[in-house]
């Protein structure tokens, strides 16, 4: 029997901590959701003591009935108060969660400057707060705040804050290094005393401070701790939290703890990238083990070897953590998947075939571009098809569009004109929207709906701006995706250029393209050949 | 006395093999002068048996006489041959450079499996190899590669690589963790076992796989190593090498080991900023010690509490490695963050003034339509300005503009035409651009330069855009970041609308307008005030 570590994700609270991390009520449902198919035991949703937004969170995640359980954070009440008046916390018990986690001083010098309050008070406080959580029937989870800064100043308070706060019936003792600035040496011998002069379990919250607080997380396990705090990609307020997405797997798979069932742990990698899409943060390439490079092979010694067996330049299998293996020289990794993905639409293809090499070549140099097409299977499917299938029939063409944007008097207006092609008849047409993407998908869906009705059914769910060369400011190239939605289905199209017009507008026409090729093959299925797809003869 | 230790760089060589970094011999050039300012010991340039780029650093870095000493990187001789007719070897020998580092192997998997050959002539091509640098001259530093994969499947075999290299007069021993899979805790074990074995002084070079490679070069300098190999921002293969950024400062600051003098450790944040300038790499804003916002608070409790003692939430004084606190403004912030952001601007401004109150209001309200101040300081400031300051004089009025983007026959043509208005005088122009907001960047600038030459000075320099609410599709809201640079400064501006154009254009006039006000404070200290700020009166 290996001994079982709990996870406590804090994404939705001390992630959004960190510096260009705004999360909305729907983005923090979609996490939530994620991470709970992951598996972590506790999501820390928000503090319903301080906005509106995690109010709604907290309201809205009841009907999802995750497996994990959904925890509030909050404080320890303020000083000479009572806990039952303390608005905060009161908020906290009509979350109508079944888990809260409280934060208390445990240094002495910040009872003294920052709470400008007595040691017995700030103990008073720790105790009312925890005991009225439990008189609500909640499970109490206590954040002792720079905890080991606490203890190297003054041990014995530390550990008394720790005391009162497991008398008051405290279900876990976290230990935090709040300041990130604890190594972990310090770290080990501080948990083991600790843990000889408690009994309730103790977890770990740590921050990067000095890139070490996935080794801080891991010296406490060893220790003796049970639990470990972070975030997903180590989101956090200055450094960052610890980051799950190192700990889970070192834990795991390196140190033998029970984590996560192994079918769940190979999520990580599509957890991480997905954390990191909804919160708009750019992903560090090198990233331990869901990095895009983490097992990317760029040194020639390095490829031949890996060829032999690849457990010469690979300290996993990262199929285990849900990635995957890449060639950055000789590009061949991707090819199966193409193949898979091709031979999945019926289409002939096989490795050898000049065709695979050809449509192999187009691919790699759109990826070069800035084009990329894990998250734009449409757009995948509309090459393939074209390559393979032969169906690259035009349902209609694109003769020309412009867009006018003009602001007079305060006032936007946003004007698209489209000129297109059906089967020989020409459509120019106008429309107005919002924006200039509105506009140009008003223009163009009013174009097409004479010839295929249907498009009424389909509408745009998601918009996706993603600047791929910063460095080039205005002038840089922009990719943009777009999820559309009808037919009883979902898909997703991509745009690249530096004109972020054009690149929306690329991935506009793909997705119409799509659905129309998708509409044409139901309807051909069955009906009047005539009348399919619901076209009408002009 | 405290005990020393080595620093010893290889951002030129082992920080190439990233994803995405490539560096010119001129590059080279640049970073090891930084590199030497900074104080590191070594500076490992290139392998000058593999590329002309690195013969070409080799021949020129002569003359610059740095501190540093240069080390030349390669392998031991070839199975069954002489080190004397090794090509490799000979031009190492033959590049000037007074050390050398060699890489060996000392895991027994590798040798059958990567060299196919027999253990006794891996110990030999060892022998020979670094048998030979001394022979010419040089220092001889021995790289074990995989070392602790290799003790850890046969110690024997791993001890005896190491002693051979001794043997044959290597000055350092260097323990590798390739792979990056081995955790603190065997890392220590297995240096203090070898340290018992070996006489030679002991080095550390370690890879991020499992975001432990600080930490594993701490806890081997703990069990006695000297010498620390890594790479500026943790540059490096896969998930990166060792990050001297970080353990740098964890040695010195945390550990009281003697690695750099006090004064150099200060441009510690300047060469990591440098380096990833040169390298073009975007830099992680939450970088320990050296990034953006190591030192950035952002909760509201957090900032009161460091506006009482900065220890309170600062695990050492940013200033010691060149770094800065920063206060961030967010939904998350209380009155304090602004408070101070305007106090360090030099206005007027307390609590309880009426006006405070109201500013907060217009944030909030601001931040709740989708603004993020946090990342856009210059906007905030035009904000904090206009409603403490009563420097809100407008130094040009946009009176309209308008925007065309037309693709026809495959050409894609974008146009804006602007109207402003400076000290009542009109100017109505119009510029082409590669996008719409070059276009637009291009107009506004056309029609200040006349009044304001020294705008030409300024330059975009980032451009960021985020949808917002994406659950709209193309009718989402968008923000936009602007970063400009100029003046030896760079500051962000914000701009938030259901249209891309708009919010661009918000966010383009915010950073103009940031600039000329800046402009105007410096040019009126001093100079004459008819011609101040480059003004021509027309």
């Amino acid at each position: 029997m290996t001994t079982n570590i709990s996870i406590f994700d804090t994404t939705l609270r001390d992630g959004t901590q960190g510096e260009g991390i705004s999360l909305s009520a729907d983005d923090k449902l979609k996490i939530a959701q994620k991470l709970d198919a992951l598996g972590v035991h506790y999501i820390e949703g928000g503090n319903p003591g301080s906005n509106s937004k995690d109010i709604e969170f907290f309201q809205r995640i009841k009907a999802f009935n995750l497996s994990a359980k959904i925890t509030a954070f909050g404080s320890t009440r303020r000083k000479n108060s009572l806990a039952e008046q303390d608005a905060s916390l009161v908020r906290i018990a009509e979350s109508g969660v079944p888990a809260a986690t409280l934060v208390g001083k445990s240094w002495d010098f910040h009872v003294h400057t920052a709470l400008q309050t007595t040691l017995e008070e700030n103990l008073s406080m720790i105790y009312d707060s925890v005991a009225f959580l439990k008189h609500n029937g909640m499970e109490a989870l206590f954040d002792a705040e720079h905890f080991f800064d606490g203890y190297k100043n003054n041990p014995e308070y530390a550990i008394a804050v720790l005391k009162k706060a497991q008398e008051a019936g405290a279900n876990w003792l976290v230990l935090c290094d709040t300041n990130g600035g604890t190594l972990p040496g310090e770290i080990h011998d501080i948990v083991t005393r600790v843990r000889q002069e408690l009994i309730a379990p103790i977890g770990i919250h740590t921050h990067n401070d000095c890139e070490l607080a996935v080794a801080n997380s891991l010296a406490a396990i060893q220790a003796g701790a049970r639990q470990v705090q972070g975030t997903i990609n180590g989101y956090g307020e200055r450094c960052g939290n610890a980051n799950l997405c190192s700990i889970i797997p070192n834990l795991q798979i390196k140190m033998n703890y029970n984590v996560l069932p192994e079918d769940k742990l190979r999520t990580l990698t599509g957890t991480a990238r997905y954390v990191s899409e909804i919160a708009n943060v750019h992903m560090p390439v090198g990233q331990a083990y869901v990095g895009n490079a983490a097992f990317a092979h760029k040194g020639g010694i390095h490829v031949s070897a890996i060829m032999k067996d690849s457990k010469t330049y690979e300290h996993i299998k990262p199929e285990l953590v849900g990635n995957k293996q890449r060639i950055l020289v000789s590009e061949l990794a991707g090819q199966s998947n193409i193949i898979s993905k091709a031979q999945e639409l019926g289409l002939d293809v096989n490795a050898n075939n000049e065709k695979t090499k050809l449509i192999m070549d187009q691919i790699k140099e759109l990826e070069h571009q800035g084009y990329q097409f894990e998250g734009a299977d449409a757009s995948l499917e509309l090459l393939l098809r074209e390559a393979f299938g032969g169906e690259s029939k035009e349902l209609f063409k694109v003769e020309s569009f412009k867009m006018l944007v003009e602001k007079t008097n305060g006032q936007m207006i946003s004007e698209a004109i489209v000129k297109i092609n059906v089967d020989g008849q020409q459509v120019y047409t106008a429309a107005e929207g919002n924006g200039p993407v509105n506009a140009l998908d008003n223009a163009l869906r009013k174009a097409l709906v004479q010839f295929y009705p249907k498009i009424e059914n389909i509408h745009l769910s998601d918009y996706k701006v993603r600047v791929i060369d910063e460095k080039d400011a205005t002038a840089a190239k922009v990719r943009v995706l777009i999820e559309s939605t009808g037919l009883d289905n979902t898909w997703s199209t991509v745009g690249v250029s530096n004109n972020v017009i054009e690149a929306s507008w690329e991935a506009l026409v793909d997705s119409i393209r799509y659905a129309l090729l998708n509409m044409v093959k139901i309807d051909s299925a069955h009906a009047d050949p005539q009348d399919r797809i619901g076209l009408v003869n002009h």
